[in-house]
């Protein structure tokens, strides 16, 4: 058996995400302290073979190459679910129904349909559920969350989100499954989900949305040329209550590596952030000596929990990685009763509906109320 | 009379802008060195006392409390006019129509009928105008033009424009002039013209849009609080032929100054730029081994016509009163009959009806064809 | 027994270096793949009962009180040092006696005399040993070493590093223990070994020196003020070779938090980095057109080994603690005979004996050679 | 004669600096409003032809092929000098044994002996004399003076300069005159009076050194290879008082094109600055919530004594040749008695002084006291 007398806990898939939350099950007593180590039960792979492998590296007491004997095994209590995201429902309604909390990937799922019967089951079994937006984790974030209640910017009444990769941005590369229609919208699931995800943290949700998307190339090379279904580009204007915004999402930007570029503009301040520099923090307050005004750079540091429960000394630095750290003991405060920082089934659903509305108004060309 | 015997110029106003035209007219010559020094000749002012005062100080032979004495003055060749807008079709008319060439500031007018007329007058004087888009006059955005017109970043897909200041960002600064529905639409023909003037440049006009006007303060103080009538913020989607774009405008964004924010996606490579670092501009080339890629950021310099007119070593930074001078000479050029760099009336037009055709758009909450 | 296969495990100290050697060692095989999960054996603490309570918070089979007993545990394979300096000679020496590979935290040891006894046990023991510097292991700096050596910069010339924090920079703060001569010289030892670790990979060994410290504050409150003994501010001159350098340190630079700015000229081209930037790398090749030329912002990513063990998307961002865990994936790799990217003992030496060397500058206010 | 009635303006020399001074002459009364306007009434260049084509070009009545006749008009008030520096002595002391005001550009002479003869004649005279050290002219720079004397980041404690450019970074380009030891000691004397005119105006004078020059190219391209005479590095570590710097100085810095980069460090602050970002300043200080410090980037703007005086707006960006500008009008404010902001010729011999002193320490190995 593994160590550790925390949480019991089941894994399933270990691509990268898998990965990801097998790190941070490992790292989140001993980075925290003031949790059990959590027991690392059972690890669900394609087969049985490399579920064993995987459970030997990962630090898993055994492994399946079956789902469901995860979800089933009664030592396993939370399961965290890192599967494509056509496989969320079924695993995360299953688990539930077996009485376990869980924690898993986002998107949420692949269609409305899906989404909303995963909260239905939520709601039935009465678990903690979360979604892996690991980025609403950084202590940058929480620290804008804090300044924005503060006041320290005054009422916000605008914000602008970009986010841009460049894995799509080669024309010339093969047609691949994510130019296909059944892999989703494009940019707009694909990435929409994160920004809208900081924006229910330091805003609340969207109201009204009109949006235009776009394809770099109406065809990729295939034998012949094939036309592109998604839109690797997604521009949208939007309202959340009062707050006017702006959407922009690219992931045929060459040269963006990993940008969420955040602004937020108050009535007595602004708010900047990109991921790309993701221990940085620009605020400016309209405050004291015209003269001396200007947007500061905030390294994140002690003073930003949870940085302290990582590195005794500011500005050194937190990893992508980390953050999922993070999210692993917000997930543990939540389920030992305590307040956490984490975006459960229900908000995770009312992101997926922000997306949807979004989708039907760049073809319906016109302006979609969320919700309606 | 004035030194010099190069052209004849007269300047009507002498605000800030009619002293950066007479900056420019002073600094020309010993700038470029291959234009004649020229003659600053008459300068009109709202009365005569104030008209010779300016007129010893800017440099000009004489004053006049009367515009049309400038325009009609024999020895005047070109009209330099830089009164507020709603004065420029009547001057600008004026002075064509006595044989003049017209250096106008922007924007061009404050209705499209002004605009129209602005331009038939242009017609059929046959003379040369020019209005005050200096931003394109950056050899940044020189070099940026000529990047994309050699294929440096491939085909332009997608751009974005944002243009902030935070001049009405105080929300508890009395209700002024600005806030008048009399002043115009707010920052969309305030701030609009400039980033669209710089997309003329770099890719060409704006031909569909849907815009997105927003207040963040509904009310600005005055005895019981009074209604603001203009939006402070404007959002606008566009496409400019194939290219999908965005426009983001915020005259109420605290801390930033002068941000003229621009990305320019194309198939093989993007560049950036902001004009609150002028001297700057971001390339980034999908080319070389990917380890070393990255953004760079080109200092402009004396590789970066006509940089080296004004200093003769790199990276040593020209301020925003230089481009106007690097706008007087393309002006001279353009008389001289050689190609220049300058928005003509024609073009200022074109980015008139694109303001109009969003406001139209906020309107009808619609998307709208420009020129329809 | 802990989980695991790999090589057995003893920590020796619990403080933030401790944790952050146990979350390596909990990390190593997960991260990488390629190692078998260590089996962590034994911990030694202050007392049995603060050794008891890590060893479960960090995953260790079993905790002592006396550090001893984890070195003479026939499990253990490798020591991890991470107590206060002045116990690490007698410990690694203990640990090297007893046959185990050590992995020591820097400063090496207080005195030249202990480093020296230190690397004679390790020449004798014929063991592994490791230095904890982990500054080196940043993919950014792999890759920086990788372009020097290819020869992407010409020939190395000059370098410049500065390594600035804030933490004795309020000089209204207590007289402690860092102002006492007896902690050491000041930020030349405190700060110095890690600028110097990545000269030592970047271009080779300091062979002369010439060092002025400096004391910002004179006196630090206590009853009366009390006369600082060391030197918060130290500035060095150096050659390495033929390469010119200076290395400016300063723990009472207020707002720098881990600042370590370093800059590579060479014959063709300069590279520059700053650790406050951790993953980002900046590279200027004086090739290609002029007026595109310009330093190159180069984020890491998946092209940058082992970034990509972490991550499988670029620019996504490693944290100063995963630095550790490739630390220790090296020194799984030395253990198993491969070549690997470690600052041994012997190296380890070579450095302290350049900080010496400094100090004995500064004293004697001349230049000295490192070494004589 | 040219238009103004102002000072009466002589001009020796027409190359950059030359021209520079000659827009500026011709900018001082539209920019500030608050002068005459100067008359620009001789030029003296090589021969008369050029003397008269530039005096056409740069605005100036006449001109002359003999420097002694713009000296000797009595219509010059004011001589500027912009001739290479070993004629700096001779003309400056022609012109004030002429009764002249002199603007010598610097740096100042070619020896020490000769420095000394200029203040002499300048103390004869009992006109006034100014030195070009226009980057002290920068209202960034006014405005870290400004903070450093009311206290804002309390008491100077360490600064750092660095200069650095690449004019002399490609070792395959043929041996040429800055390489012979007749142009000075290279880096030291080429670029070192320009750190040192700020760290004067910022701190005061320097008064012990330390120096270290250095060759990356011992020879360079001629028949053979030629042997550098020069050193285009030089470091050096000083006291100004009781503040302890550096002072890295490069001209072979691939990819710098104007880096004059300043940190000034306090007991309760600290500020940083880059001439390549010349209209930013960066400010920390350590008050307030320490999650909510960070260097904070403040744009020059209108709050900035004289930014205003060119743009009406902050956040525009000045350009270097508007630095001369400002220091012309500098001159006339001490002329007509007022205070100003100028190095003149006492200091600028206490900046040669501290030069000399480096090169001295720099051949002897070993510390010297700066005017001993």
């Amino acid at each position: 058996m593994s160590a550790g007398d925390g949480i019991g806990v089941g894994l399933i898939g270990t691509g990268y995400m898998g990965k990801c939350h097998a790190l941070a099950w490992n790292a989140v007593a001993p980075t925290f302290g003031d949790v059990a180590r959590p027991r690392l039960v059972h690890l669900g792979e394609a087969n049985a073979g490399l579920a064993a492998t995987k459970a030997a590296e990962l630090g898993f007491a055994r492994g399946s190459g079956d789902w469901r004997r995860v979800v089933e095994d009664p030592e396993v209590e939370i399961v965290s679910i890192t599967t494509p995201n056509a496989f969320h429902a079924e695993m995360a309604i299953a688990a539930l129904e077996a009485g376990k909390h869980v924690w898993c990937e986002k998107p949420m799922a692949t269609s409305l349909a899906d989404a909303e019967a995963m909260l239905a089951a939520a709601g039935k079994a009465g678990k903690v559920t979360a979604l892996g937006y690991n980025y609403i984790q950084n202590p940058a974030m929480w620290h804008m969350k804090a300044l924005i209640a503060e006041g320290a910017i005054g009422t916000v009444n605008h914000v602008r989100f970009e986010m841009d990769e460049d894995f799509m941005a080669d024309g010339t590369a093969p047609f691949g499954w994510k130019s296909q229609s059944a892999s989703g919208y494009g940019a707009l699931d694909d990435f929409g989900v994160h920004p809208l995800s900081l924006l229910q943290v330091l805003v609340g949700p969207v109201t009204e949305v009109i949006a235009d998307l776009a394809k770099p190339y109406e065809t990729r090379p295939v034998a012949g040329g094939k036309a592109v279904e998604t839109h690797d580009i997604a521009n949208v204007l939007f309202r959340a209550g009062t707050v006017s915004g702006s959407l922009l999402l690219n992931r045929s930007a060459w040269g963006r590596k990993g940008r969420i570029a955040v602004q937020v503009f108050g009535s007595e301040g602004t708010l900047a952030f990109d991921q790309e520099r993701m221990n940085e923090l620009q605020l400016f307050e309209a405050r004291g000596a015209v003269a001396n005004q200007g947007f500061r750079t905030i390294l994140t540091g002690t003073s930003h929990p949870p940085y302290d429960k990582f590195i005794p000394a500011p500005g050194h630095g937190l990893g992508f990685n980390d953050l999922k750290v993070i999210e692993a003991h917000e997930i543990l405060k939540r389920i030992a009763g305590a307040p956490a920082h984490i975006i459960d089934f229900e908000t995770g659903l009312a992101i997926e509906r922000a997306v949807h509305a979004m989708a039907r108004s760049h073809a319906e060309r016109s302006w979609v109320r969320v919700g309606s």
